[in-house]
């Protein structure tokens, strides 16, 4: 937990609060985190997801390593402590676009628990949903799959700190949604998530 | 400009976007950014005006000083620097709600015209509307309302750096909007905004 150092301050409760934007909108807001090494098809899940969720009319938005690193978190950078930071932050941004009535999906390798576990506890403490998807995939997959010539940089050792090759990856031990992304088809991935999104009534069933 | 520390990240452009955002919503994402001097009433003109967007079918949301500092900013404190850094990441989570769709209510003292300015030359190089509305108030008549009792701390000494007694504020040149809070209605104020959202195609007319 990061030590709080503005004084004086308050949360401001208006009139308009989260129950009436999810009237306006039809539908909840929520964070879907899903969290896997590079190459593991994080970005392809999300972006297929978006796309059906706005087919059926509900308001979602991806925050991902890319545009937010570009962003809000350009200044950290990807030793162990800037990534605890990005996390918190995205975690942070997150939730204020649950609070707003979108449902974020967020796409970050996310490889250390402890900083989803803040961030999942951020979501419980506040009334949200956190949804954590483990886009699961052997590293020998990624490795090959590799859409960013990140793995080859970093196996030449011209990336440090990545992911899987020198910096750990911790797997989720109770993720809402465990994917297999080596042997699921995209629909079925999807189908899943929206499978849960219903059951928790956060979407309205088909 | 802060220092791009992150390597290897590019903007990640999904089908959905901004447009395919508004059709679903019927309006545009956008910043409204209220500056201000402390008590000048800045979130008291977001308020209404995000209670008058819901009513018009408008999907608002506010961030001030007040939430943000408890989420995402809530390891920096109120020296110059962090002042700066603060406005920066509110500036950067405004631009992610405009590019949600969302209209968002940024309601900051933000003293300093180099930050503020920051904050619009990004929305603008994304192509994306930044409305200053400058909550113009005389210091004597927002000291004299202190809503939070920080005017009086400030001025016995408890509260260091603070805007308007021992931290500058510099007014906006050329804001967007340009109210007087203390001869002004809130109706009156909020129709300002209303108009310029309107006259911008933001919202669809009345």
């Amino acid at each position: 937990m990061v030590e709080q150092k503005a004084t004086n301050v308050h949360w401001h409760e208006g009139d308009i609060g989260r129950s009436e934007r999810a009237d306006l909108l039809g539908h909840r807001g929520a964070t879907i985190w899903f969290t896997g090494l590079s190459g593991s098809g994080k970005s392809t899940v999300a972006v297929e997801l978006e796309g059906v969720l706005h087919k059926l009319g509900v308001l979602s938005y991806r925050l991902d390593g890319d545009n937010v690193r570009l962003g809000i978190n350009r200044n950290l950078g990807f030793s162990a402590e800037d990534r605890t930071e990005n996390i918190r932050r995205v975690g942070e941004v997150a939730k204020l676009f649950v609070d707003s009535g979108v449902i974020a999906l967020s796409s970050f390798i996310s490889p250390y628990a402890a900083d989803r576990d803040q961030v999942r506890a951020l979501h419980e403490d506040a009334g949200m949903d956190f949804i954590e998807v483990y886009v699961d995939c052997p590293l020998a997959d990624a490795e090959a799959r590799d859409p960013k010539g990140l793995y080859r940089k970093a196996r030449a050792g011209e990336i440090k700190n990545f992911t899987g090759i020198d910096d750990p990856y911790e797997a989720p031990s109770a993720p809402e949604v465990h994917l297999h992304s080596e042997r699921q088809s995209l629909d079925e991935e999807v189908a899943e998530i929206l499978a849960l999104l219903r059951q928790r009534h956060i979407i309205p069933a088909a």
